[in-house]
């Protein structure tokens, strides 16, 4: 299935879903209305949204509730968005000027701060409200501590493979987590279902998250993103973990990373070591069992064609750039 | 009763609601609890949660749920305070660099997140928790409309005294009224109660941003906030919209306060336009008003040393300064 067929597939729930987005995001207040009209104009492929519209109908028939917990996702994740954007200074996105270059970092925070209240604000009046804002805070709570873990991380350098999927849990696999997890709740799907669903949503949002992390490596500025990024940033990730592994030259480079701030000429040094030690193979490799781990998660659902869309967006938005 | 008294009438609801708010912020990421520790140390007076326990203790018997809802409101506002900084660039608070400044922005927005999640997660454990998710997304909601409301009148200097008072309950009532509501809520006091209680914070509220806009004006930077700032940033507050009412240069004025980014010199001649049309203390005349309200409002409590705490509160933080 394509992403068309898929929101063809959705059909009405899709609609609803848009809609009650929409009508969140309302306001007396013009500016802050228009605000929120044009960040929903460029709101990419809705990704989260699919994913829990799918779990709903491969775990029974979508509810209120389902619909519900579909448009929060989005808002949450278009809020955590406007806070990354304040927080890089990020002046684009998805090739438009973000909210902060245009109005200023006070707005953005409290723009992302209200499509948080309008989150909040569906999920309470949700029939399951009670695990659905317990899943939500969770994964607010995980953003924090991922984004301060990858801080720590970043000035001591001795970033493990733990430390390194702890903090790609709490910045990616989360949401996507919460987004499944939510969506079993709204059908009543039994605790089995429930676990898989988790299992999926988790392994999918991983992969995600070290997709994204090898194009940093691998990709090139023609695809939208800046790269080399996380490495100016004194970020370690997979690639750079897999060519660290039993390598002589270990401590040295974690030396290096650490004097990035003062050597920014060691990136280039650091890069080719990556290179040379098949970082960058090693890293698709690793992709490829998380992205297995996911579909196998699945061997647990019933049978039909929203199963078989999970499988193909967690192929397609995985390999698809790589 | 001086600030120190009520503490000691608030006892053990004081003592657990501190210990449940250092409980809500502990995290195995050390650099998460260290910065939280940080922000603590440097919590001021905590007006809000005496505005809360006081608020269960003039209504009823504080429960369980009026310590947690009291914690939440203490954590929502620093949530807002940890966001402020990060929009306005503040590298200081209380004398002591921001989290923004020592951890970057980035950090800042998100251990922001990280306070919302826990008032989230302290109300959701609550009985009364749906009421009281409903007032705080509230004012979560009404932050962000204020501010963009601001926002569009800074451009526009058309503000009225109608758009004035939205954005000051938006602002700031907005979270005290969320914190008497809840407070009520907690103690299952009458609507009638519930109404008065909402009315006194509302008013209490307004006074105190009024408050702020008068010592914009007529503070010293000896007060440890800079003054100036409102009009820098062409914002029309209450002693500048009571200076233009009836004024003959009222639309040349309006017409300054736009120019003012690119005539920053402007400033000094508003300032003299204020002064000399007693914009101050028609303001001040204005702040008595609403304290007056505010006590009236609780003319419907039943009598006690906590509705007596009431009214001193309101009188302490409202006039002290000004």
């Amino acid at each position: 299935m394509s992403r068309q067929d898929i929101i063809a597939y959705l059909g009405t729930d899709w609609d609803r879903m848009l809609a009650l987005i929409r009508e969140s995001l309302s306001s007396d207040v013009g500016l802050l209305g228009q605000t929120n009209g044009r960040i929903l104009s460029n709101s990419g492929k809705l990704l989260r949204p699919q994913l829990s519209l799918l779990m709903s109908r491969a775990l029974g028939t979508p509810t209120e509730d389902s619909v519900r917990f579909a448009a929060a996702t989005e808002l949450f994740h278009n809020a955590t968005l406007l806070h990354d954007d304040v927080a890089d200074g990020s002046t684009q996105r998805r090739g438009r000027p973000t909210v902060a270059a245009l109005l200023g970092p006070s707005a953005a925070v409290l723009v992302g701060d209200f499509w948080l209240a309008r989150a909040v604000d569906l999920v309470v009046e949700a029939e399951h409200r009670e695990a659905a804002i317990r899943l939500f805070s969770n994964t607010l709570t995980d953003l924090a501590e991922g984004e301060m873990l990858q801080l720590e991380k970043a000035s001591s350098a001795d970033t493990t493979m733990q430390d390194y999927l702890r903090i790609i849990h709490c910045k990616t696999a989360s949401l996507f987590s919460a987004a499944a997890q939510t969506a079993a709740v709204s059908v009543d799907a039994p605790a089995a279902l429930l676990d898989a669903a988790r299992a999926f949503a988790e392994a999918f949002g991983t992969a995600f998250q070290i997709k994204d992390d090898i194009l940093d490596y691998a990709g090139t500025d023609a695809l939208g993103k800046p790269v080399g990024v996380d490495l100016r940033e004194c970020k370690i990730t997979l690639p750079l973990l897999g060519a660290l592994e039993g390598s002589p030259r270990e401590e040295e480079i974690r030396t290096m990373v650490r004097q990035i701030p003062e050597h920014p000429e060691y990136c280039d040094e650091i890069r080719r070591f990556v290179l040379e030690r098949d970082g960058i193979a090693r890293a698709v490799g690793c992709l490829g069992e998380w992205v297995d781990r996911a579909v196998k998660a699945l061997d647990a659902f019933p049978d039909g064609p929203a199963r078989e869309a999970l499988v193909e967006i967690a192929h397609y938005n995985v390999w698809r750039e790589v």
